[in-house]
């Protein structure tokens, strides 16, 4: 079956762009994948290692003809991008993009789309605290969910055809409201990363405890929030930035039920603190039996893209 | 060399006294392992899975003539033991236990170690998120920091036999004084773990995004939050209530922080964050510098214990 894009436009070579070539390729999906990052350093490495079938050096050139534009840079770079694609697209062509916040893009976006090009905005839910045109690996979206963020005017065929792309790159596909897939991500990602980003800013800045033992005796819980707040400093600002209203309101309630459980460390209050990890375990559970983690000791992926 | 121990008695057949239990059979350390628990049923199961080369059904007599005594049990418990099994200890046993707190849990014990017992508080950095006599494994040791706390009336020798006792399950040893073993693990563990706990409470509640939207699209950083999160929720109350001073003080810098970063994200300070989000990057970079990590796409262990 044919419905496949026959050239593929990648916009921005980093984690995901080059996740989607590697996966592409695994697939053999027969696209011709056309690539261009703004650093000229990215775009050189990306030679190097085979990444895209071609490299260009000009937006321009990037999507001409193809099929298939992916917008895959951090939010605030969009609009830009997007003003200057424009002139060039295809005529019937679909433009997507792997954005972690939805109403932001759609408003960056939207507007410069001609009639006559397809936009239907997207987002797949990977990720490792690794970033670059060398991070890629073609498992990257093996049964995780992209949600695309249509609406009424969305072509049917447009969203039929880039569902099953998605699919084809390993992924489980889901449609969803641009507000609500922000408030979702809030909850899921956005807030629990600015919370990692503080704890090990906290840790950093302690003088009595020295960097050395954050670091040696970190096997513990703290390891695994480093490891969130590893990612792309660039790419997480403007998510913060974008997802502003639905990111503060989770934080809201995050410091209520923290201030409640200090309240309960420091009465002695051991029933408050029993109850509620017993209940935090059972969400847990949920998480592992809906397919998305292993119970196994030996898990793990570097799952913190959001 | 035989400086191991001859006769090992577990008290409390969980996650870490079950690891230990394995770690000594693949080191084929030649000591005859004796094993209790509080519960019944914790050592039906034990008896059926071969965990203990001896499961016994009373406290005297899992101590009687051991040489080692591994307290395992949440720290809550631990007073009553000590005072149960004092009478039992044989001259010149070493007793341990491994407690994520040093502080209460020498205030507990020691006064009940007979003159003529060694007590050596410990305190090995590793664990998963599961619990239970079923859960443990050989290799939860390998390469992880076990602290010991001696004061300056320790034995060297009762010492140095109870660190090459950790270091052939597999682990390093550092020494360390109780009140910054506390302070070290209140922000390298219990602060995390706290706020994990917080965050998966935060999402459970919210009723605009549902349970089941939560469990499925967690690909993101909150399937880390889950995990930790999903933890022994006896042994986590006992820690934040013995804790309760430095645990509360990382809590306060934490708030702090937190508040400083959602004033940036509500008045646009993008500098700000992204400062912030580069700085935090860096100590993951050392501790995979450190080798508490890897860097590859797919590590990952369960390290919740702490």
């Amino acid at each position: 079956m044919s419905v496949h894009y026959e050239r593929i436009a990648l916009i921005g070579l980093g984690l995901i762009a080059s996740s989607m070539h590697w996966a592409i390729k695994r697939g053999n999906l027969g696209a011709h994948v056309v690539g261009y990052a703004r650093s000229a350093e990215t775009r050189d490495v990306a030679r190097e290692i085979g990444l895209c079938d071609t490299v260009v050096d000009s937006l321009a050139e990037v999507v001409r003809n193809a099929d298939l534009v992916v917008l895959a840079m951090p939010i605030g770079a969009m609009e830009d991008v997007a003003r200057n694609i424009a002139p060039h697209l295809k005529p019937g062509a679909t433009v997507t993009d792997v954005g972690s916040v939805k109403r932001a893009v759609i408003e960056a976006v939207a507007p410069h789309i001609p009639d006559g090009v397809h936009f239907i905005p997207g987002h797949p839910l990977a990720g490792t605290e690794h970033s670059g045109p060398r991070s890629g690996f073609a498992e990257l979206f093996d049964n995780r969910w992209c949600l695309l963020v249509p609406d009424e005017s969305t072509d049917p065929d447009a969203l039929g055809r880039l569902t099953e792309f998605w699919e084809a790159l390993g992924a489980h596909v889901d449609v969803m409201d641009p507000d609500h897939h922000d408030l979702v991500l809030a909850v899921t990602s956005h807030a629990p990363h600015l919370i990692a980003y503080t704890m090990v800013g906290v840790a950093d800045d302690l003088r009595r405890v020295t960097d050395s033992e954050v670091i040696k005796y970190s096997a513990a819980g703290f390891r695994d929030f480093t490891r969130i707040a590893a990612s792309d400093p660039t790419m997480w600002r403007d998510v913060f930035l974008t997802n502003k209203d639905a990111t503060l309101e989770i934080l809201g309630r995050f410091t209520e039920e923290l201030f409640a459980l200090q309240r309960a460390i420091r009465t002695g209050d051991g029933e408050h603190l029993f109850d509620y990890f017993t209940r935090t375990r059972a969400i847990r559970r949920g998480i592992i039996e809906a397919g998305q983690d292993t119970a196994a000791p030996d898990f793990g992926r570097g799952g913190s893209k959001g």
